[in-house]
């Protein structure tokens, strides 16, 4: 089953994009919900999250903790990563995604179901670059969004087909600020949220990754 | 032993439905009770529940602290998957049955026992497709049941026998608000409660699920 | 070593019954001590329990918490199997034993030792069937027991043997309330326990268990 | 290396008794410590317990925390297994040993180490019996102890050779009461606690044990 | 995809070291972040820690809760080894990097970025030495950084080749408050916090390490 | 790398000695800091320490707790075994080191560097015998110190050669008092924490071990 939402304006749901196998995307929603806490405030991530998961939903947590108007003290923060089944969620790259659905359900502000997203993310907003942009991208295009942020690192290796070109409009990011402008509906208390994450320092990163002949490639 | 229970009004006690092998399909209880904690408040659940299930009890307890009158942070909410032996309790289908039981105990609403349920929950109150609805319409049906609450996006997975289609009349929902409209008893109560679930985002979800060439089955 | 007890009243003691093998049983008793906690309170069990006997404790601790009379917040509640060994215990056949024993110590009102029973629980006070029932019941005769509690929903699978008919009397029950009312010495406090307990709502449950085809046994 | 220690009387050690292999005794010292916790107040067993030897310490630890003249919130208690080694502590016969070691560090009245001693509990403060209690009477015999506590309930399995007979005082016993009169040093403070220790339940056991045919040996 | 930063000053931002196989050297940054605490506060560490990297973040902070200006009970650390993939981080010779990274966030302080490092830690502020200093120059060379952190106590192991020596300035330590002292930008707030690193004990060792005929390398 | 230091006083800072395979010694440093903690105070070890390193720490923290001056539910106690690397740190013969390195942080008392040390230690404050003693003490004399202690009970295992037998002192101590009032620098505050230390029951044991014949050889 497929559930995809392309339209509208939807609170604590965000549109994430992951890679299946070696040559396939796939888009899986992402929601969050913000609630009193039963014991100490903690966060609760479901979905079968792998170590890297895990950890990438700690890292978010730093920037929600740090940039929340609200004491998170006593508050429960739930992230459920939808119809991932047994196998689960591996990999840092939905972190974007995570953030964005967990600010949108703190803030009250509903996020754009025509846009998808990928891309990682460090503790001081930073995005950082991810692996399969292509396929995610053409992901996104399939199930009709009409947007689609990816990290300003990435931007030298989408190598879209001419198909979906006309489709999708692509947009890099190298900041978690620019990935709200971008994704939360609403403008007077968009702007004031954007404007408080983007004194966070994460402009030491260039906007164009250089890649390494021995690197890695981070997925 | 199949302890049926298929007529009258229990508070925290829910007819819920599973698979079984292949194709067939079981009604298993599940009962819900609310206590004064020991220790800080906690969610226990008990039926050797394997990983996804442990997770569909999270995401279940992010509608419940929500939407509470209660202050949960000094009770604890039991949850009991009845008769489920050394073989336990896997997969997330019985989300819809866990929130209809605990929030029965809480508020002390009773609940139909003439009805059986399936379905998958988000954090934020849409009831997600299953697997194995056919089988499990058919158990009720012959566990005595009079009616069955299935995801809408499930509708078109029915394809129940016509010995069974007089026996059960089969309610589709798409948000925690209907199933809790249609399980509980008696109205002025169960009506602000349901109002006050109803304001949960779940809208975004479509009725009917589109199914994907490659897209799994989750169960 | 088998340390029965088989007459008198004692406080926080109760003759459970368990299954050796395939077809032997024996009394095994339980003991509970309820004291002032260290850190914050817990429930405390030994004699090597596995998870679905580990489960059975949290279940009964759902009734001990809702129906006391004491805070419990800052107490402990010890529970011992006695004598189990290496092996340790499995199953949930014993939650009654355990419930009675704990409710014993915490309201310091003396068990009947000629007394053994068998049974599980649900959170809500149900007396759910066990498997065995036969063969335990032949233990209680052997040790000593004048009376033994089994769940009503096992009534139909008793078979015992001519030589014990005579020797132990059969109480079935469908809730903890009844468990209390027939094991507790005394009367003025254990009438207003029993009331108390009375008001859970396990009287969904039939007397006699319907058994279906394909049905586990669990034990 | 043994460093035993049998005469004169020392606060916070007690000489317990092990066995090892099949056939031969040894005496292994338990010592205790009680200090204002760091944390919450806890119970810290070292000496690398197996599961039933931790088992015994939270037994144990149910007569300490009921019937402490002190607020066990704030304090640990340590409790070490000496000269133990690599292969650790197994077993639950030095349940007595560890209660007269925390008791006598708690109260700060010496225990009498020509005493050694061998000894399950329960959680209401019986004597059950161990395993090995001819081994162990010689190994406390050889090691120059002039009285040894065993259970009541293993006096019929004494069969001690004639060459230890007279260096020896065998002394059973069926309540942790009875052991602490016995062990511990001076007399009002000692008087006033077996006194509160008596009022524990623990005359449900019979003096001597009966053997069973199928009975396992519990060491 | 490799993200070199190499000039400029960025707060919270350090470039590490690490060495890669047998011969190869590579730079890895690590990020810190202070929030306040949801529950009690801690510090979380993420980038696939194994055991000896989790305990060097322990040593670590020893120094930040022993020298910061800020009460960190309701605070939590947060650390982020960056692109370190699945294979994750060990070791310990990062620890004067994360050190600074902390340290740099909790005064708000930014770091040079023209500047690498590595090292280990006492918890008294040691400068401890580590294995692969001369690949890790020549990687930080190659990176573009101009100067590098090395313990004192390696400083006779590095065997730089001809074409590096001009790059990079090699920058001997064996305390903590030299290394803040090099790596912090601006003055009075870095002096009085420098100042405040010196006071610990850390003076005992030696500037160069002595080799041992059979000691260890550690890396 | 080993970096000796063998001269001067420094605050928090122990030569511990190991036993490498069957028959060298190895002088190996333990280092202790104290600081604000950030959630519940707690004892926090660093080395790869396994189980019974672990729980030696544990035994040395009954004697912390119980004589310090200060209030450590507030406080967090770090050990580092240092350069331990991956093969970590076993057994409970640096229990004296470990204690006597705390004491000098939580007191501010420096620790002569010219002294190293071996010992077990119980919760009362006895030190018990350890393994390897002869080639301990030869390791401390190629380290270049001049006094070793030891425990009174290893005396007669001391068959050290003759080469090492004017370049260091034996000094055989039975309680940590003995060790501290060797290893601290200074007088008064010595003095009165020595005496505090004194007052431990730990005179129970004997000056010399007696040797059994099939006595296990802790290390
Ligand atoms: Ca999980
Ligand atoms: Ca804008
Ligand atoms: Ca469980
Ligand atoms: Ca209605
Ligand atoms: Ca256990
Ligand atoms: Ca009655
Ligand atoms: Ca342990
Ligand atoms: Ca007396
Ligand atoms: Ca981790
Ligand atoms: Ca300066
Ligand atoms: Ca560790
Ligand atoms: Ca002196």
């Amino acid at each position: 089953y497929e559930l995809s939402v392309n339209e509208g304006f939807v609170t604590g749901r965000v549109n994430g994009l992951a890679v299946m196998g070696q040559d396939s995307g796939i888009m899986l929603p992402v929601m969050a919900e913000v609630t009193p806490s039963q014991g100490p405030g903690q966060v609760i991530a479901t979905g079968q999250l792998k170590e890297m998961a895990e950890e990438s939903v700690q890292n978010v947590s730093a920037i929600i903790k740090k940039f929340s108007d609200q004491d998170l003290s006593e508050m429960d923060v739930h992230v459920q990563f939808v119809q991932t089944g047994q196998q689960g969620v591996d990999g840092d790259s939905a972190s974007i995604t995570v953030a964005t659905a967990v600010i949108s359900a703190l803030e009250d502000i509903p996020v754009d179901q025509a846009l998808a997203m990928t891309g990682s993310l460090s503790v001081r907003g930073d995005v950082l670059p991810v692996g399969g942009v292509t396929h995610k991208i053409e992901a996104a295009a399939k199930a009709g969004c009409k947007r689609v942020i990816i990290p300003a690192a990435n931007e030298q290796d989408v190598m879209i087909e001419d198909e979906y070109k006309e489709m999708v409009e692509i947009i890099p990011v190298s900041h978690i600020s620019e990935v709200l402008d971008v994704a939360l509906e609403g403008e007077p208390e968009k702007d004031s949220l954007v404007d408080r994450l983007k004194t966070i320092t994460g402009s030491a990163l260039p906007k164009k990754g250089v890649r390494g002949p021995s690197s890695p490639s981070p997925q």
